[in-house]
């Protein structure tokens, strides 16, 4: 019999490490070649799967394969498709199990978000309903750190790392300009429900003064007075505010402050501009002169200033997701169990897909400061660790070289999807 | 008799490496006490001197001064602040070699852009005609690039690294979601008048299908079908469309794309905002989703990823102008002289500040494809260089650590300025 193969689809938004989750899948399925047989990688996620679309890792060499350590996106594309349910679209799930069998896939490796671990879940319990059992595990990954159970997601490191980092030399640059001219300067930070993006800016002001001055987190509902009095506070005492605000700050009646309208597959509204909107309002009300930034892509695809624990732990989950296959787990997730010790150290623990699927972990109130504006000490020392350590990709010619994949698909043996 | 002292001043606009500039005025300096006594500078530029608040920079440790090679932004304080002409405001000069003489201050080194080498070639002038000269020497700076004579300017290579790696890591991450997800996306770039920083972002594009895919330039008159058709071609052949647009973007008649109103205090009307305007054009002309980022201070205060040349010759030009001073030259700035071999090499050359100042150097034509969308290999063969070389600065508990000032300013003598 021929050995089983695997299946792994990048879903959802990409981050700077994602890929390092996939070179940490492929590496060890490498390693066992006596157990697994080709590894598969659906051409733009799970999409790839239902097409057809099945990009034959083998064919990469182990340098590609290595550099995907150091290079930020999906590297096979990834999809923002959310599978509906069994009963609603059963010919979807049909046809994942008629490709699957096709190709003797027997493992699905799902590298995304809560919805899509609620996707492998779904399809771990339908492949035994359907006599083709297929071992699913979830690989986490999302930069808005919003699964549960695990301390943290995989990606989320490395955008805190670059919007601390970003707030931290922008602060300094408003800093010298203050006295004649910019004296508010406004960061939009990714962050749709939860503040953690935004909570993980605040790392950057080490001592009174320093820059971020003011967080507006998703969790307070933004009170407009209260934080005009905060920013002339802080243009009184330290010559400007530098402000962090998160994409889903919104009043307290749940209106986003700046809604651009339209939504996505997962029907989540995308956002954006909000920074214009807080920079105007500050300047209409206080007169002060300001500049904004929205990071948008650029924050969570940074990978040049990716934080090296969670280059290292997104190579570990994927890792980790092979082993817990060859074990004979299935519906589980690996995850990130902090240890209990001063030091920070963590280790790689499970969790089920059934507990993880469409639960959305919320920053704790702790976290945030009691005026609402900042973060607490609290939070500081959970996010730190998250951010800390380089891991500098090889660059050539003063620019990131990033793994370039040949991605030559498997040859079709069915009809076309449509 | 005292030794001469000398005043430092930054002005304008700060990059990530004006503090470099800085670095090398001061430890070159300190190699000469025996001909230059306290190395003073502005509280907040040029301002500084006017409201006779020095800096005694002699008051910082060796080691405060060797980390501001690697801090960004203005360590003193810049200031957007211009001197009128002497006719126009006699009382401003006369008070600037009052607060020299009152100091012994015969050497003012003045490091910004067209301007600032304006003011300094004046004070040179007038110092002269007022019975106390004093030695005036620039030193480059503009993230432009537009000084003429001088190669390049410092603080323009790191944010042309900066673009460039920017754009690179977007366009894989777009290029990872395009295809059920973001088509299009716009990144707008700095550059009032000439498209140097939006010219080097197109040195991430290296093979056919590399973001960015479009560039507009200020140097080429927006034509909104052109534009249209070639984002659709893009769309059509790569799945997405990768665009980078500078600030300075016009139209024909040279209405700029997108005018956020106001102006600086040198009469440049702020910009702003170019980005979401392109974006929604193509929303609503060709329907495609899109995502767009506005990198604004981020970019010229990007001192982590800052170009390792950028840093050399920030440092050199700084060095310079400390010897150019003592070597008795005067009215003239430090520049950047490009080697004529195949391989990069530059040197330290010099300019009078009087055909330096405000002149702006535009891109050469020769730079843009004919297609006007991008850049040419010439334009590669120039700017290549310039973004060559990683620079990082320290990092502790996951971010970088920057320069921390006393800033301790030397007893007043004078009586206040109003």
């Amino acid at each position: 019999m021929a050995k089983a193969n695997l299946f792994y689809a990048q879903s959802g938004g990409v981050t700077s490490v994602i890929n390092a989750s996939a070179c940490g899948v492929i590496e060890t399925a490498r390693q066992h070649r006596d157990k697994i047989g080709k590894v598969y990688a659906g051409l733009n996620g799970i999409v790839g799967a239902l097409r057809e679309n099945l990009i034959d890792t083998n064919k990469e060499s182990a340098s590609a394969i290595a550099a995907l350590r150091s290079t930020p996106a999906g590297a096979f594309g990834s999809c923002r498709y959310k599978l509906k349910s069994y009963e609603e679209n059963q010919r979807e799930y049909e046809r994942l199990m008629e490709v699957f069998k096709a190709h003797n896939i027997r493992y699905f490796l799902y590298n995304g978000g809560g919805d899509s671990q609620d996707t492998a879940n779904k399809v771990s319990r339908l492949s035994l309903d359907m006599g083709f059992p297929i071992t699913c595990i979830g690989i986490p990954k999302t930069v808005d750190n919003d699964l549960p159970i695990t301390d943290n997601c995989p990606g989320f490191g490395s955008v805190a790392k670059y919007v601390a980092v970003s707030i931290r030399e922008a602060g300094l640059d408003v800093a010298s300009m203050c006295e004649s001219s910019t004296k508010i300067f406004v960061m939009e930070v990714m962050g749709r429900h939860a503040g953690w993006i935004a909570g993980a800016a605040g790392l950057a002001s080490e001592q009174e003064g320093d820059a971020p001055h003011i967080i507006l987190f998703p969790e307070i509902a933004f009170n407009k007075e209260k934080f005009l009095k905060k920013v002339n506070a802080c243009v009184k005492k330290f010559g400007y505010c530098a402000i962090v605000v998160s994409e889903g700050a919104k009043y307290k009646d749940g209106r986003f402050l700046a809604d651009a309208g339209g939504a996505d597959a997962f029907g989540h509204v995308q956002l954006g501009g909000v920074a214009p909107f807080v920079a105007n309002m500050v300047k209409d009300e206080l007169g002060y002169k300001y500049h904004w930034a929205v990071a948008d892509y650029l924050q969570r695809s940074a990978r040049h200033i990716a934080s090296a624990t969670d280059v290292e732990q997104a190579y570990a989950v994927g890792k980790s997701a092979v082993e817990f296959a060859l074990q004979g787990k299935n519906a589980v997730m690996p995850i990130i169990v902090r240890g209990t010790g001063k030091k920070y150290s963590w280790k790689v623990g499970e969790a089920r897909l059934s507990d993880v699927a469409n639960v959305e972990k919320m920053m704790p109130r702790s976290y945030i400061s009691r005026d609402g504006f900042h973060i607490t000490d609290k939070a500081r020392e959970y996010f730190q660790p998250l951010i800390a350590g380089e891991d500098y990709p090889e660059f050539k010619n003063g620019l990131p070289q990033y793994a370039r994949l040949k991605r030559i698909l498997e040859k079709k043996k069915l009809k076309k999807w449509e």
